[in-house]
């Protein structure tokens, strides 16, 4: 069955569309993966890549897009209002067909000992990669930014890399490489302008108050509908399936003789969070899914 | 997007595996296609080819196996259980993704045209390609097999191909080339051992007894799990959807105090079958195919 991981480096440089288009090269001229899209933001001087492919390339990709950020950005002339630690800032790898987290794991632990090895840049392994529990949190690995894990670096044991040298490199600075789920953008649109009832609604799903482990739930008010959302991120499709989330939120909408008029998938999502939808509702036994046609394709 | 179309062409050969080899050959080595399978039938003295990929690509290959089907396969020493007329007996293309079954009916033509110029093959379009409405069925086409055909299509105007000679390619014979949509195996398990409500809602979901215009169904035994089954060929999931069926189905057995167990799919299916069942169940505004992650990855 096809194997796709997902990739979506950072790199410290919002502004020089030179610098950003020849990373994109790096990443356009590897075999057997696509750039879907990258995005800048000159205020943070910061660039977001999403590129997808088979796990073998999208590493020689990810590697060859850090190699040649360390070569044209240099930190030491960076400003901008997002926190970063290096050129090449983070880099998660994301299962997204026939992988799992721990392949993508894997993947997260070879790119940084190659990194560290070949380009002699310090390298923080984070999220599901993390080797101290505290590096699960990406916010404490960032702690002080590049001026300050400078110093730090050196002296704080605490601070010191999974890989590669106890000193950042003198112009690319340290990179965190990773591995997450993908991130599911994900609304329910119910049949009343009350607001309390979206609030009342996502506290009761959401994880920071009781609810599904993997939701983050918001009750927003949508004017020109003149309806209220329950607006989600679904932080792992795989183990807090959209269908049960939506079903949660329809028994809680009955509460309040409350009806689901829609929902909204915003952005992209992999096939298997609606196959999984499809498998459930259609109660299908036995279901394998390389029995989907498009799953042939490149096997 | 991503522009899939599948050919499923039957060639009047199912012992000379060398002959065989000989034609999978040809459709290997095309690019961007992909030979998922081939099935013999001795008794038949046929096979079943299974290929998919860009429509381009699909019907340099199919133009390929047909060359070399009339070069290694000679109608005058054929003998078989299946109707036949032709080395290439037919061929359809199948819209998988990104294609509507009009982009088919077109490479139906185009084939037609392309192996009754260059290869003085006799071409009869059917199913979707058809040009004239008896030869929706393949069996009218296919009246009086290889043998009977030798004379009717020059004496008979209504055996007239739609592209190419009035007269049998001395060992290749005629080939019927068309379009139709994917074949969907769909059953559905029911928590009764009574064989008369699987038959009785099969007969109120089936097109032939009034029901749903795209589904063929009969009730059977499942006698190992003590079960009945309304078991399903869905001939056009577009306009038909899975998602209704099932539905139907619960309804109808609703009347005899029956649920649902489970559903089966048997074989292969297109991702989109599935998908538009999770838009349904989960009610999603707007979707765009586009936004399902694995689109993007050959647009």
């Amino acid at each position: 069955m096809i194997k796709i991981v997902e990739c979506v480096p950072n790199f410290s440089e919002g502004r020089n569309k030179e610098v950003l288009e020849a990373i994109a090269q790096q990443i356009k001229n590897t075999e057997k993966v696509r750039l879907l899209a990258y995005e800048s933001d000159k205020d943070h001087n910061r660039s977001v890549f999403t590129f997808v492919g088979e796990p073998e390339g999208v590493k020689k990709a990810a590697f060859s897009a850090i190699s040649k950020a360390a070569e044209l950005i240099d930190m030491n002339e960076h400003s901008g209002e997002h926190p970063r630690i290096g050129a090449t800032d983070v880099v998660p790898f994301i299962p997204i067909s026939g992988v799992t987290i721990d392949d993508c794991v894997n993947m997260a632990k070879e790119l940084g000992q190659e990194v560290a090895d070949k380009l002699k840049i310090p390298i923080y392994l984070y999220e599901h990669a993390a080797i101290k529990p505290t590096r699960q949190n990406l916010a404490n690995i960032r702690k002080g930014q590049y001026e300050g894990l400078k110093e730090a670096i050196s002296k704080d044991p605490d601070r010191k890399p999974d890989f590669g040298p106890s000193s950042l490199h003198p112009t690319a600075g340290a990179t965190v490489i990773g591995a997450r789920m993908p991130l599911v953008a994900y609304n329910v649109n119910l049949s009343t302008n009350d607001i309390n009832v979206a609030k009342s609604i996502a506290k009761a799903i959401r994880h920071s108050s009781g609810g599904l482990r993997y939701v983050k739930a918001l009750g927003l008010e949508i004017k020109e509908r003149g309806i209220v959302q329950v607006s989600m991120n679904l932080t792992n499709y795989q183990q807090t399936p959209i269908f049960r989330v939506f079903e949660m939120i329809k028994k809680e909408a009955e509460r309040y003789g409350v009806e689901i008029l829609g929902s909204e998938i915003v952005g992209l999502i992999p096939m298997n969070a609606l196959v999984d939808a499809a498998d459930y509702y259609l109660r299908i036994e036995n279901f394998d899914k390389s029995q989907i046609l498009e799953n042939r394709l490149w096997e």
